[in-house]
């Protein structure tokens, strides 16, 4: 694990960087392994700079006192991406300009935590890229990401796993849970699929008809 | 505001604590100072009691090694809940004992925070009570709240209100908003009212059609 070729054929996930709570910094420390693409979202640049790592992109809408030179000083050469799109949030825009650069996958983490709003719209808004970038949201009780096709994982007895609608979603199935679903329909705010877990040693699969499903991995 | 009456009428709101992560001790003074009836919500009954916080009812299924007879030693009287209902969270079960016992509001904290799926369903599941009990979500960062009926409210301007749909929203209407919204529908996870604010020092008003709006002050 430890001869880091720095050579990025685009095969290894990005690594997003949002500005809501800091993770604990083993977290960031395994997702750093591998020397990952970069992107930072606007104001989190300085604490991420505190943290010594090397930033491919940093990405705002610099409406709220991101003095742009003091970032070059501290840091050269960086691309500078400015996104003023009031429609989008800084995350959807990160998102969105690594799928335009080709990744396939993209670990994002200080997403969560903090504001309830915020929290709650990154969660949520990443299923609308589901089709396009493979995501994974990471906190340090949680790992959210979206179910894409049939979701396969083998998962040692009584690993929490939650089922959570955005909004509503039909035709789900599961197998190896302790509460599996046999084409139901879960609904946000009425009957979601919280705190079920992994019913022995073995594969968990899930699948799901219309709808947007997040898969979410949390723990105490 | 010193005078405490413990004569409890059911007219102030009740408290209730779940065990998520914990609150500043000001919030939680300031939700204590008219001596509300307080139920706490199983394993968090210790770190309540480490609060020096006197607890009128405690609910739970017990299955995690909450000893209840040193809680009856560190607090007697004290009303013990048994709810074993697995198809129920323990807030929904509290929220649902609130209203048996005819209180008209409460007030919630601990139950965001943490777990991301815990905090999701914990801030959506409000809404299947609004018709029944006027509820406010409480953590250091925001205070959540299901619209019911036509909410209208002074904010100084520049106050953060975002509008978080719980599934989808029609016919959305607002005014004092910076951007406000004409008839307009939201959608979870593809068109939310996040990071909206207040136009001026004013009244803001939001109504809307169908579906379950949730109300967002929050501040970083």
């Amino acid at each position: 694990m430890s001869s880091h070729h720095i050579v990025r054929d685009k095969q290894e996930p990005a690594l997003l960087i949002a500005n809501g709570e800091a993770c604990d910094p083993e977290l960031l420390g395994q997702l750093l392994e591998w020397s990952p693409f970069v992107v930072v979202l606007d104001h989190a640049i300085w604490r991420v700079f505190e943290l010594g790592i090397k930033v491919d992109v940093l990405l705002g809408d610099f409406d709220r006192d991101v003095d742009l030179d003091a970032v070059r000083e501290r840091q050269y050469p960086i691309d500078i991406v400015h996104a003023p799109d009031q429609n989008k949030t800084d995350l959807e825009k990160g998102i969105e300009l690594l799928i335009e650069r080709g990744f396939p996958a993209v670990n994002i983490i200080w997403a969560t935590g903090r504001r309830a709003d915020h929290s709650i719209t990154n969660m949520t808004n990443i299923v609308r890229y589901k089709q396009r970038i493979k995501m994974v949201l990471h906190d340090d009780y949680s790992r959210i990401f979206p179910l894409v096709g049939t979701f396969e994982k083998w998962y040692e007895k009584g690993t929490p796993i939650s089922l959570i609608p955005v909004g509503v979603v039909d035709g789900i199935v599961t197998s190896g849970l302790l509460y599996n679903l046999h084409n139901e329909r879960l609904t946000l705010g009425y009957r979601t699929g919280n705190s079920n877990e992994s019913a022995a040693d073995g594969f968990v699969r899930i699948s799901a008809g219309e709808g947007d499903l997040l898969i979410m991995e949390c723990w105490d």
